[in-house]
């Protein structure tokens, strides 16, 4: 997807210019830095797209798409901050390059720069885009500290992981694509259904995230294959193999939790997923969401030509091994 | 100041009926909390005030005022995480009573939450209510770096300090002041002697607290005195004692900085201020930002009755003794 290469290089040009000052550099280093590890620069590019969808040439465009990575990029410096992440793309996290309270304090600004950007667009716009912007922050927000409170709870069900993981990520997906569409003026029902199409494209994402930490092939993933089981992490498999074992099967997975022998850990783990076909369960449910976002991107009152980018970049995202 | 209890009382009022959700508690928990803390709530009633002063009889302006008291709030608990500080008005502080991630992450909501109070109201305003509120923001998240900086800098200077105190704490005071005319549809050149009235008086306000850091009246006030002393903090007595000592009196100052002692460190440092008038100084100073203030209050052109409720803050705000 060649298009997707130059959106992506249009990102980093502007990110690379960011209107922030520089003074104290000890607050804006951290930022300059971060923001330069760079990303896939999916959420930017779903404002563009939605923009171009809606036959908004616009250029001022780029100001809500970079709104939108800059959120992004807030949530993942608190967040490594919460997480104890030493790396991040395999280059040191802002905490740990500097420390917590640069972290925090960097993380704080790129937030209200994000809201810089949000309002270079016309007045017209500001009360909607605000408004989608405001409640997506504060849903990523209540989807983080869900996503905490996983580790110490017993009793996370399928249905609580499926509404962590719309909040954690997938609004800000839904987000993106309407911030495109409120500056493009597209109708309400548009806006909700492109909405939609993001909201659940970003479920269906975060499943195939799960599955591919387990079933990914080593040479191409680009982090440790298994790495959500060595961590007991919570995720869509580990909940479905939980919910279906039978006491035998528990019982090994109990084992499991405290193993120090890694191989062996995901080994075992990977087993029980098979003999569960927890696999299976994950795809049926990343199609059922997978559809669901189609629909909605059938919906909406554009040609059928103008929803081929889109169309192209969810191809793109369920197809990846990365 | 019987009209003060009064708006500190709506404001109560209304921050305890907050419109944030309860789920997850484990995040809206903490940001109720500290909210119930209490403070003076200066800020938010700068807000009502302005309001007042144009005759703007609006009940919507209590919303600007919550905005801008939830931004406060924001940077209190980020604050308190940065400094590591147990307490906040003799209780513990989000990050002792739950943790850091919730800090982080309460404090997060609150900041995107003041953003959702500042917006409403009607849309002609959002311009320059958003232009004005997000470059405090930044501004105050520099003064906060600044302050980090200074404490392991050495050439600190008494305009450094004069700048990180404006960013720190000043520009929301003005800005708080600009939220109520905005919203009161006041002039351009009323506005802008609005903020710098309120920039002034929390410059003037901020001199004050470093003098009585060191000499209020321990009976009265509600800190330890000469804590300031104690961390060896660089405010205004600090910083112009260090340019006016003699080299005999520069080595007593050091060898202070690493007294355990305390009683007898605080006793020392306050005989070496008296020797250099530093106190005289700082009055001086304080003075000097006092009548700027005035300077711009008296060209607000709007009736002298109408002045007298922000001169009665101010010159409550001036006479304090904790």
């Amino acid at each position: 997807m060649r298009e997707l290469k130059n959106l992506q290089d249009k990102i980093e040009q502007e990110l690379g210019q960011l209107q922030a000052s520089n003074n104290p550099a000890s607050l804006y280093e951290p930022i300059h830095y971060f923001l330069s590890i760079g990303g896939k620069r999916i959420r930017p590019i779903l404002v563009l797209l939605a923009a171009r969808m809606f036959n908004n040439q616009k250029a001022s465009v780029i100001n809500q798409a970079l709104a939108v990575e800059l959120f992004h990029n807030f949530t993942l410096i608190h967040d490594d901050i919460m997480d104890k992440a030493p790396l991040r793309r395999g280059l040191a996290t802002i905490h740990e390059k500097w420390n917590d309270s640069q972290g925090i304090l960097s993380g704080d600004v790129l937030l209200i720069v994000s809201y810089q950007y949000l309002m270079k667009t016309d007045a017209n716009h500001f009360g909607a885009l605000f408004t989608a912007f405001n409640k997506m922050a504060v849903e990523v927000c209540e989807g983080q500290q869900m996503d905490m409170d996983f580790e110490h709870r017993h009793d996370v069900q399928i249905d609580d992981y499926i509404e962590m993981i719309r909040l954690k990520t997938s609004v800000l997906l839904g987000c993106a694509l309407e911030l495109g569409a409120i500056v493009s003026d597209a109708s309400e029902q548009d806006r909700k259904h492109l909405y939609e199409f993001g909201v659940n494209i970003g479920i269906a994402f975060q499943i195939q995230d799960d599955i591919l930490d387990v079933y990914a092939d080593a040479s191409k993933f680009g982090k440790q294959v298994g790495g959500d089981i060595i961590s007991n992490k919570k995720t869509f498999l580990y909940l479905k193999a939980r919910e279906h074992a039978n006491a035998e099967q528990q019982a090994r997975f109990e084992t499991q939790l405290s193993n120090s022998d890694f191989v062996e850990k995901v080994a075992v783990v990977r087993d029980l997923y098979d003999a569960l076909h927890v696999r299976q369960m994950a795809e049926e449910t990343m199609n059922h969401y997978y559809e669901i976002a189609m629909k909605h991107l059938n919906s909406i009152q554009v040609s059928e030509e103008n929803k081929l980018e889109l169309l192209a970049l969810a191809d793109y995202l369920m197809n990846r091994d990365v």
